[in-house]
């Protein structure tokens, strides 16, 4: 058995790492660490863990963790958890997975641009591996730190991989568009998240400033071979858990929907978690509810010789603790989808 | 292995008996039957199961499916469930666990009054028994056909069910009122349910003349010796999953909510999947969303001399298909909680 | 005209009193008091007031509000708004109308008690009038200070008083659930109202034990003419507004839905906001959205001798500031539906 | 008093006609037509209108319409609507203003290409004129027959109109992105819209087809003079009322934020229902929720050499009804505010 740290578990990623992992046959958790609660069960915050999924949770203790832990997942907000990794790494901890940005951007430049903060421990950027397993499967297998990537990147780069890898762009810049559910905001007490403003409301927010517009730069870059700007524009929409992704990609040269259709289905023939929609159907956040699939969709207007990817992932487990279980198996040698796979909740 | 089937894998009870079973570690399923979809697999309808519980779904034939199956789950209406058992047990199957109420009510009388049709297999009605694994496991244990209980009785049951047992209770009616989601109500379209009219909504319905009036009375009476009344009050709310139950009780004598407590906390403690809350929390439907567990409350007013007896399930898994799988382990002689020792979905 | 100035035009009673008052056609909004932003327009807080219903904030100042306004509406939380109150009377102001709690107990230790902290100014419990139209409408007419009812209160009374009224009871308590949208609670932030904890989820809260109870009872006391009990149980479901109330009444003898009918309709026949509805058909929440209607509707159960009557109404409007501008309208003469008399939203 | 007949009062649209001309100052509602209804009153089906916005339904019968009424609105399906418009027409009705797609479009075969059928009138579309108050008041003053416009349509033309009429665009199509609540879709049940599958969903739909295209294009041509194409993409999500949108213009040459912003200010100077947001401020559906406010904002990326703008409106409201009842006023030289300067529900 895999013995797993989860620091941070009162937070909505730390609880569906804590929900995952719990279930996972190869999996036992180990130790809860969480600053606020320590001494107390995880139930004191998190009641609908009472039971089935409750420990009492410790401080964090870097020297116990690595002795005690095979892997340590670190879901604490950005620049606290750059710290945390950095002490669980210099204790000699084997395998680090952390779902905050700390370790995604490979410039610390831009990290204290966006995240307001020097960056904690540049030393390690070059030592982590971006966690997209779909895009990044050979380098994490031997990774020691595993940064999980942004909720809105992992949306974006499954929806237009195939179309960046192997066909040429036209230079102009993919418009973005995402719908985020409210989860992804966090725990964290805001007006704009009470029930009575968030409810029956939607809108737009950072309109092309969103700090995930980096990471998902650099990322599709790599993959592309070249640069790559994007427009993103994040939404919140009234749902708990969800995020759906509609991005528009100027084409080179004509293209069709059934051969663009058939790339996808290629590249993501021996992928488990992504589903290639059948053509003329649209991702939908119910269907990935509580699960680490990707629904992705493509098609092709000819009119405006656009090209337009789709896709929908439930931003707690694809988006955040169900990739990082996904890296971790890869870490460990284990079949990806062990302990992941499981039915969406439907409805 | 337990070679399972599911006839109505397409209505949200069916569905919800799909994705527990699919990742049950004793259970293959070998059978979906549908009418309306038979010869397509049943992520035509069901799309969130696509790849990872999807199989094309058959027609209905008994023979087959008793001779292929060790456990027949059926999900169907009322009088049509009753009819499809009746096949399925001429046939030989040997346990058929059946989620619609044609065998709950012991008086075939009863259930034409409440369903407005003559039961379908009145002679039937002797061998079935009442599934709530946590009043009458001794008698699951030798059944061949298990009627699953509705949703409102098993949320009012367990809620009340110490009181009855052990306390004197008053005369008078039990006040019970229940809070649904929407999902309880079906995938049937009907203006009441569509999104603009059922959101920013809540509105009881059937006031005191709901079909599971008669049940809930039948078990109970069976657990307190005596005759009880209830005047049930169901409303609908705004949510897709989710009953919320509060019963008040009229007690004989004056008790304390300490003693209250104490009571609950033994009649549950061996009970897997009720958790008895703290003293002063109270059951909330998102602490058991997507999971089998029902959480209990009880209190006493000195000043009226009431009890209150509270509880939450969520209406698919431990109102219906959960406590169908439940019951399937009691007849298997699987440990109850075997592939249904999930956490909720959180949030 | 009549000018008015509303003290805490930024909380959710606050707003609804601009929305409502902004539209009457006999008044004109003099002066908006906010604490916490004096010297800002409204929309600085409330942007969707913005060029309609907007207006620069000022600081509390009794003598300033007496000497300019007709009437001024306060709408600021418990004990806080009876030291308002106090200056405002002082001062001289001529109607006062307060949508707090603090004037509608008459006795102090009751509010005390339930409010915890001691009255701020038990002088003027005397000269204070209990504030709903329907049941105090003479008193209220030469008021100086109306005590504007609480919503559950409101919801509850207008349900039963028929009964009450009319009709003997048992001496047994009356059963009453409510079920209320979130913007009950307020403004202020919460975790329980945080969207992804609110959302999808339905709860009872404080059974028994709200404060409302003894404003509940004090009333209907009053119209009954002997002791009356509540058990009260409000829960919170996710809309952001509208309360639904069911209340079970306990009958001396045998009644029948017809007669409870009529009476209801002869009791309501010259009230403009209360709707009895058609036998059969249950209050809805979402058919007094915005609205100063209160649905009311009553069925009589046979089998367990009990009344059991049903209401629907918009927290903050019926429930809070159309109340309040009803109560204001009576003060003034004018026709109690002026600037009230507008559909629901519907969907 | 203007005479109003309202045709399809059960629709969504037509509620809300009902809703603002019953509260309409020089408006009194002449006739309700509806043929499944007909002898009924309207809260048979709407209950919430019960007492206030009430009145028996009547046959269509367009001479008596046009005797008696001074205004006639239609809100009833395509091709239907076209029917109705031109009975209403030939029995010489005087102002007629329809809500459906038939007379928006210049060009019958695009029409006939995107509703599925031929147009029941071409006669008379050089007749009708296109009722978006903002951009074509002058062209409304004169008309007979107003063609209401789509509710996507106004969204997007409001957002942008500024941006079109005053400054070079580069040739690439824009991007538009809405989300809409789901009273879009109608009263007509559908699976896609049941609340156990709409709720907590959101998902893209007609991806770049929508029939409200070709509507956006030949209003933005007009606008800018020159040849314009529409990229869109409507989402669903899951609140009622609402349509938020996202457009992504690329433009010729650089510029900035602040001369765009005042660009829109200078532009929607003396429109009364168009707010400009402040800088950094975006467009939410609740803030215009019930009201028939657009709120609007552009941004511009110099990364990119895009500009963005966003706007909301209620689709009910300023997307429908109440711009049908705008372009009445200024068909009969009222104020364009007369009975819609009303606040938006808030929360």
């Amino acid at each position: 058995m895999i013995k797993a740290g989860i620091v941070g578990p009162t937070g909505y990623g730390g609880r569906e790492l804590v929900r995952i992992l719990s279930g996972h046959p190869e999996v036992e958790i180990e130790a809860l660490v969480s600053h606020s609660i320590a001494g107390e069960p995880l139930s004191s915050v998190v009641r609908a863990f009472s039971a089935v999924a409750d420990k009492v949770c410790e401080k964090f203790d870097a020297g116990s963790l690595a002795e005690r832990c095979d892997a340590v997942f670190v879901a604490v907000p950005a620049t606290e958890s750059g710290r945390l990794v950095k002490a669980l790494h210099e204790a000699g901890t084997k395998f680090i997975l952390d779902t905050g940005p700390d370790f995604r951007l490979k410039d610390a430049r831009t990290f204290a641009e966006h995240y307001g903060a020097e960056h904690p421990a540049t030393e390690l950027l070059a030592d982590s591996v971006y966690g997209l397993a779909e895009i990044n499967r050979d380098a994490i297998k031997t990774a020691k730190i595993v940064a999980v990537p942004g909720c809105y990147p992992i949306g974006l780069i499954l929806a237009v991989a195939p179309l960046l890898q192997e066909t040429g762009l036209a230079g102009s810049p993919l418009i973005v568009n995402s719908l985020s559910g409210i989860s992804g905001a966090g725990r964290t007490l805001r007006e704009d998240y009470h029930f009575p403003e968030a409810g029956e409301n939607a809108r737009a927010y950072r309109v092309g400033t969103h700090q995930h517009v980096p990471e998902m730069e650099q990322e599709l870059e790599r993959i592309a071979g070249h640069d790559v700007q994007v427009m993103f524009v994040p939404h919140t929409v009234p749902m708990t858990r969800g995020i759906v992704t509609t991005a528009v990609v100027p084409m080179e040269k004509a293209a069709d929907t059934e051969a663009l259709d058939a790339l996808y289905r290629d590249y993501y023939s021996d992928e488990p978690f992504v589903r290639v929609l059948a053509r003329g159907q649209c991702p939908e956040a119910k269907n990935v509810r509580g699960s680490n699939f990707c629904d992705v969709g493509v098609t092709y207007d000819e009119r405006t010789n656009l090209a337009i990817a789709l896709s929908a992932i439930d931003n707690l487990t694809k988006g955040t603790a169900g990739q990082a279980v996904q890296d971790m198996n890869i870490l460990f040698g284990l079949d990806e989808t062990c302990g992941l796979w499981c039915p969406p909740l439907s409805p």
